[in-house]
């Protein structure tokens, strides 16, 4: 039988990304990169205001357009490639990022009554404008309808969908209006695909609506008349104007539109996944099974596990999203994360030491000199907050041990084993939450470039640590949700067990755990936890902060088999 | 009256300095500075162990005639300078810095036989070969002779006396058994100057012997031959050849020696005065006076406070030595340290910045642009451990607050601030022990030329910071101490406090405290108390550390009027 293939599409924070992937083993046959256009790379920002971050649809139907088409020319020249054997069409995005469209489920950014209005953009994941209203959520949720944080680790993110949306109708109420719903990126790509005309007609994924807008069957759908009226009462209004249902990649999103199959030169009717975030999507693109946990690290990283949808859901304390669907169909959903990894390096390297790639290189070599607690040193990864467990942004960094003659290669090798240590203590609140992890898959820049890094995160967490075989496992897995929508009848599969097990891979370089590290680690970890839940603000934490610097001191000697002559 | 003039001497680390100031007003009227020639800039070192740091004595002898015959060349291009209106000459040196020498007085080093023997040169001041025999001083004298540690702080230390001389013993037994006596370089050289040939006749100061050899009258003189048994029965032994009494510089430690006179072309016979440690004599030429706290800024810092000694001598926790003379004559006095300021910056920007004195100077710059609390960052300034008051080598640094914008200036000027608050911790002891403070006189190169420096700890102790007239502190307090000794008939002095009236001034410019500052500051230093008592082992401490980090954002928020938007 002739081969098939199938597009994935991934939505970045700067650019969108086609691959066109064969559905026999995944591999990649064509790709392409369009970038946005607008503000800084695709992000408009305000002057006046760091914590605004938007991104204009115009971009993403842009990009969409480019990256796809390009991505198909340069599959062309693959032999055995012909655009007819395209079978299907999935998207990843970034999110939250939700925008406001009208009664057509056109941007409202596009009608030139609001072009110079930021509120009606895209409010990228990133932007930070509405802390207030989150932590009035979060407050309110806690007392009236604690059920709500449950799922999503106790804490309601200034990133997510409500927050945006109240803060859209506090600082430009006349957008507000003129919505007729808001749809997340991750939604509205997949409605432009199949040519959605109606605001009320938008398919809408489960794992923006899980992990973003407190939906879940459990009570019915998204969050409640009575609580959103306790917000404000145009949220409660609001309301009937979204969704009832959200779907999880179990069915298509629907049909290739005549208009776009036309645009991009493929067959109308092909169906189009539903959509979800690039952690998820990238995560099945990773091959995700029980007992793996996917880091996605870059900047920050998100960490995805999956756990069996016919179980109990875990209550899982400090993790931040757990959804039915989210990731494939028939499973829990498990998203968790890191909020500085390459950021913490990045900032070390570049604002501190003032470096640049160069010097990253070198520090990464003289830290691959020492041994595991030769440094003296131990470092809180919290230079950007702490995601998870502790969900809390307003926890800063913490570098201990230093002396006259610490290095800067000795810091940076102590800030990875920071992000190495807090990766372990998401790994040991999944497993003693009835979530047991058994290895770590990575994907991103980091883990690949880095073999120091991969290393330490070998010897500290204790488990071996796995590349995934593609560079772009957002838009592969996007592309597996593609090849599952056509089905097995169309050339594609049945189910996401098919589809991953033959269109996903490892990288054959794997870091398994050095016993002797992973023993010091072991040490290293236990005075990491006693500051971690110390200045956390754990309640009862057990900390012997008087003896943490001698401790260290004595590691340090046995470690190194000196002292004093 | 036609003026008259005395010398100073001060024998640093890398160099000797001769003064020689008019005594009518301290102004100096020659000087010369003469280095060491052996090992690194006069440090005798060993590849193999980092620990050992020694001087040869043959330098001192050559740095001695050098540096003195220089100053008076110098002098005498001064109008109204004559060699014979030089009425005494005072040294001050390093300490505790030992040697041991042969029955006429003569450093063993000086013998063929020793040529090769690291042990038989002087024990430098920063030599920390001798880690377990303080230990295990400190251990035995809690068991068996509290009363030893109470005046130095409770714990003995591996750079004192009777470490060293035991360290000698067990390394170098022969060097141990040709020594007739042991002898501080601050005895040292005016036992040389007045001809002195006979070690059991050696003139010895109660600066060395009360802050370094557990000398008090209170218990008759040295540590018993019973205390010293327990540590070895040949330290006992030494004990009788050592020195029952040890004096202030009330009384002169002889007349200069025909021999020297010749050398130098002075008149034989003029006082020489006794001998003290240049922190000492320092504190005497910044014109120390009750509640005034000297602190000799360097690498380092030495601090200095004098009490009545008609009142009881005050118990202070931590404080590294109290002892009746050791200042002048009348007056306790009472030493303090911190073990890393100037090195601190320097590791800052030399070793983690890899910079150099421009990167100082602008880092400082950028600074002084920041308002106390504007960083976020709070540290402890333990990177050499902690001398006062907590007496703790084996402590370390710590940094906290950093984000992901953190700038190396921003920890240059916390670092700054550590500083600060650790001086206040010692201002603090002092004053809650009877000890009043109300300003601070500073000496050293840090303090004169960065003013930044200044204002932080003004505004930190909310007391004045005031500069000392000299660059040359210690030389100039030498020379008040000669002056003394020569007494008014001879055109000197019968009082320290006439002395120091007359021969010592301070700079014009003083720092005073900016009210506003100085109240985040006291926010900040009680956090910085929080860590320091939590982290320094201090029972009880009431460390809320889950707060901490907030803390200091909601501080950081309050001080730049921001906060989300």
């Amino acid at each position: 039988m002739a081969s098939t293939f199938a597009i994935g599409l991934d939505f970045g924070t700067n650019s969108a990304r086609a691959v066109v992937v064969d559905c026999a083993d995944g591999r990649t046959v064509g790709t392409h990169v369009a970038g946005y256009r607008s503000g800084e790379r695709g992000v408009v920002l305000d002057p006046g205001d760091p914590h605004l971050a938007r991104q204009h649809p115009a971009d993403y139907l842009e990009a969409l357009r480019e990256a796809t088409r390009g991505a198909l020319a340069a599959a062309e020249r693959t032999p055995g490639f012909a655009r007819e054997r395209v079978i299907g069409i999935g998207a990843d995005t970034t999110g939250s990022t939700p925008l406001p469209v009208d009664a057509r489920a056109r941007p409202l950014a596009l009608d030139p009554e609001f072009r110079d209005e930021p509120a009606a953009l895209a409010w990228l994941w990133k932007d930070h404008t509405a802390a207030e209203e989150a932590a009035e959520i979060t407050r309110i949720a806690r007392e009236h309808a604690p059920e709500y944080l449950a799922p999503i680790g106790g804490t309601y993110s200034s990133e997510w969908f409500w927050s945006k949306i109240w803060r859209c109708l506090r600082v430009a109420p006349r957008v507000f209006d003129a919505a007729a719903t808001w749809v997340e990126l991750a939604d509205y790509i997949p409605a432009v695909l199949t040519g959605v005309d109606d605001a009320r007609r938008i398919p809408r994924g489960v794992c923006a609506a899980g992990h973003k807008a407190l939906y879940s069957p459990e009570w019915g759908g998204l969050p409640s008349r009575e609580f959103l009226a306790r917000l404000d009462s145009r949220l409660a209004e609001l309301r009937d104007r979204l969704y009832d249902e959200a779907h999880a990649a179990d069915r298509a999103a629907g049909g290739l539109s005549a208009e776009w199959a036309d645009v991009l030169g493929l067959r109308a009717g092909i169906p189009v996944a539903i959509g979800a975030f690039d952690a998820h999507y990238g995560a099945v693109g990773a091959g995700i099974e029980p007992g793996t946990l996917v880091k996605i690290i870059g900047t920050s990283t998100c960490d995805i596990a999956i756990a069996p949808a016919d179980g109990p859901r875990a209550e899982i304390r400090g993790i931040c999203g757990i959804v039915n669907g989210s990731v494939m169909p028939g499973w829990y959903g498990i998203e968790a994360g890191q909020s500085a990894v390459g950021d913490l390096l990045r900032w070390w390297v570049e604002v501190v030491c003032e470096g640049d790639e160069r010097l990253h290189a070198e520090l990464s070599d003289r830290a691959a000199r020492l041994r595991p607690g030769e440094s003296g040193l131990l470092a809180l990864d919290w230079n950007n907050g702490n995601r998870t467990v502790l969900v809390d942004p307003r926890l800063t960094g913490l570098l201990l041990g230093q002396t006259l003659h610490t290095t800067r290669a000795e810091v940076y090798r102590a800030l990875i084993e920071a992000t190495a240590f807090g990766a372990r203590v998401i790994v040991d609140r999944l497993t003693e939450s009835g979530v047991p992890i058994e290895r770590v898959v990575c994907c991103g820049g980091i883990a690949a470039k880095n073999e120091l890094f991969m290393r330490i995160y070998a010897d500290v967490l204790g488990h071996p640590m796995l590349l995934a075989g593609s560079d772009q496992t957002p838009a592969l897995g996007a592309a597996v949700a593609a090849a599952v929508a056509a089905g097995s009848a169309a050339g594609g599969y049945d189910t996401f067990a098919e589809a991953k097990a033959r269109m996903t891979s490892l990288k054959e370089e794997r870091f398994t755990p050095d016993p002797a590290a992973h023993a010091v680690y072991d040490e290293l970890y236990a005075m990491y936890r006693e500051l971690h839940d110390g200045f956390g603000g754990v309640p009862g934490a057990a900390v012997e902060l008087g003896t943490v610097m001698k401790r260290l001191l004595a590691l340090r000697e046995r470690v190194v088999g000196g002292g004093a002559s």
